[in-house]
């Protein structure tokens, strides 16, 4: 099977057999087909796409390209959390251990962040000390010390993955809904799942601007999953405003511990205990989401949650003192509090002009290779909703650098609308998608 | 304006911009785009399609991507013709000398064949000693002295097709309207000339098998040539069955020297005549296509036409006996007759199998790095609509390596039908599109 008979049969509209598609992953895993073929084809699946059978033939093919995880051996239901990626999205990192707590074994690779949006890694290396580079041994024992583990990529996991993100990045292949499918479910797969909760998030903040994407994407993952034999969920969430208050990867940590103290924003804690249910429910541990949800609202309130994340915290190497002084985690000497220029009820800040204005002040990546500050970031204090005189207080923004912070203000200009009567929607409602 | 923003334009289905295809074809021939971003929007482009003024804009920029050469010093009008590739096609062998013969310039850049269709450059190397690899100093002298020369592709021009090209080739994006006009005309464009005539092949030999597509293309070259200040005309001709008799290198020169001379096979002298009668026109050398056809008979029958070709083979340090004794040119060992199983009327042989039988035989190349057998090819020996008795013979191939016979016969079974009926099919029509 040639590669140029490959690529032409895509561009031409035709769907790939199976050995057709396990042929392009595998020789382009193990470099045997050149970049430049890799990226005729890809970008020919962008604008052919790919119906559900290649789509699970490709996540199939990516799982393989590695190794996929048996964590038989282990007791307890292995179940797993993906979201799509959102502005002030800690969810993870509140989920994982209340589902650990409840007695789900969640073994969560996760990512950084790029673009506008925050990734789970960097925000758990604002802790002191703390590894996401565990390998799988390690991995392997934290899950039975402690029932989660939060890691980054590692090199067994789907290696096709590894050679097609960096390219399609460079040739503006990312937009297709089949190769983010493949990309995502091909390394949660290979976790060794048996259940998978997605948090699909949908709005101007999101990938997905528009709710019919959204839910293709969904329907495109949960067949992903049901064609692997991992039970899979998809909730779609809004993300038009930012999730909770705090935006920056210290900052999300204490609004995280916070939320595991019972202090939380609601929309965090409620999000993240919807989440956890639906997991602590895949993995049959009950038979209803209500009564789920009631034994993560338990593991909540007695604390057990925030245990399992200190227990977590240690198992990497971090300083779980953290969790009682929050001045051990990196501080951004600066702070400057933008103000409502009118009286009148908020709107919400947009969520995508947010992320942005804190990538400015160092808290995020347009690049792989640029670095992050862990302490910089924002705090919105006037929720969607609220009445306020002008000059009230609207964000609270933590710098180091005076002429970053220039950059994020004038991004942030109009990005939080006054008005002079409340706003009608309601955002905040979930949806499954079956 | 990076790369990566290019491509998603055109992925986007956006039209690009004349500074966004210039940084394309620039980037690309100095290699600053690396290969795998030229061949994803290559692909994008071969999806979404190039406007006329995309087209236009990409050819001038391929273009100056090299030379353009300057023939002003040259007396006469500078006037080239160019095929989109047939079976048996050797038109630009008489056509040249003749348009020669009647005062029009002639600087040839031909190609060699590829897939099932011969090319120009194999053809004439067939001529023992004959260079096609002439320097642009030497194609210079050539037309001061000869007034016609027929050459390779040099580096210095359209430079850009020469990394395209290439990679177009592997990794299927060979079939755009847009690439494929851009990649002839920029070739043409920079040759210096005032007027261009498009031979466009149709049918089931041809690039092009539907009527449609070959009128789209002629469109898309005729425009190209207008917005670069080039007057083009166009023909349709027929390409379903092979064009004279003779389908081979050495087998073509003959018959090329026999349609010279006034003996050649009708249908390879009536478009040798035509076309060239149009290039004697486009040159402004004549009025009406009428006066430049009964000029370039007269040429013919004069025998002027011969004596350039005898000029142009001297010229290119070729031996002009082969005129004169075609036992100087390479001949195949052996020959082998197939006959007719039944008695009938020829449909006459299928242009694309004959082709591809050749091919077989080692006349022509399915890969660039392939070398080809000068000496072989076929002969057809019943024209279509001739009728038949069982036994007679219907096409001599001539070969050296009775494997490969083999396989040529194999392909042949069946590639000329004989009927009770006479073929009612008038493929003959030539149409221009203007």
């Amino acid at each position: 099977m040639r590669a140029v008979d490959i690529i032409r049969k895509k561009r031409d509209g035709h769907p790939l057999g199976p050995a057709e598609i396990e042929e392009f992953v595998c020789a382009a895993t193990r470099r045997q087909w050149p970049d430049y073929q890799v990226a005729a084809l890809l970008m020919a699946i962008v604008l052919r796409g790919m119906d559900a059978t290649e789509t699970a033939a490709l996540t199939g093919a990516m799982v393989r390209s590695g190794v996929r995880l048996d964590l038989s051996d282990l007791p307890g239901p292995k179940v797993d959390k993906h979201s799509t990626g959102g502005v002030g999205d800690k969810t993870s990192l509140v989920l994982a251990p209340l589902a650990a707590a409840c007695g789900v074994v969640v073994p969560m690779m996760s990512g950084r962040g790029l673009g506008h949006t925050g990734g789970t890694l960097d925000k758990l290396e604002s802790i002191p000390g703390l590894r996401v580079g565990l390998s799988l041994e390690e991995l392997r024992a934290a899950l039975r010390r402690v029932g989660c583990a939060m890691i980054g990529p590692t090199t067994e996991i789907a290696p096709a993955d590894k050679v097609l993100y960096p390219l399609r990045d460079v040739t503006a292949t990312i937009e297709s809904i089949a190769l983010i499918s493949a990309s995502i479910m091909s390394k949660k797969i290979a976790e060794g799942i048996s259940g998978l909760v997605l948090d699909v998030k949908c709005g101007s903040g999101a990938f997905m601007k528009a709710r019919p994407d959204a839910v293709r994407l969904a329907r495109s993952l949960t067949a992903i999953g049901a064609a692997q034999g991992v039970r899979t969920e998809a909730v779609l969430t809004p993300m038009d405003r930012p999730l909770g208050r705090a935006v920056g990867n210290a900052l999300e940590v204490i609004e995280s511990i916070e939320t595991l103290k019972g202090r939380g924003p609601k929309d965090v804690e409620d999000l993240a205990v919807h989440l956890t249910a639906r997991m602590v429910r895949l993995g049959g541990l009950t038979i209803t989401l209500e009564e789920a949800e009631a034994q993560v609202r338990m593991a909540l309130a007695s604390g057990a949650g925030l245990e399992k994340f200190r227990a977590m915290i240690e198992q990497q190497d971090g300083d779980p003192r953290v969790l009682d002084d929050y001045a051990r985690l990196p501080t951004a000497p600066r702070r400057e509090v933008l103000r409502a220029d009118r009286a009148g009820y908020v709107r919400g800040f947009e969520a995508e002009r947010l992320g942005r204005a804190t990538v400015l002040l160092g808290a995020g990546r347009d690049r792989v290779a640029d670095t992050i500050d862990p302490a910089v970031g924002a705090v919105v204090l006037a929720r969607p909703g609220q009445q306020l005189k002008a000059g009230d207080a609207l964000l609270e923004l933590h710098y180091s650098a005076p002429a970053r912070l220039e950059a994020a203000r004038a991004l942030l200009r109009d990005a939080c609308p006054i008005e002079d009567v409340p706003p009608t929607e309601d955002l905040w409602a979930l949806a499954t998608v079956e």
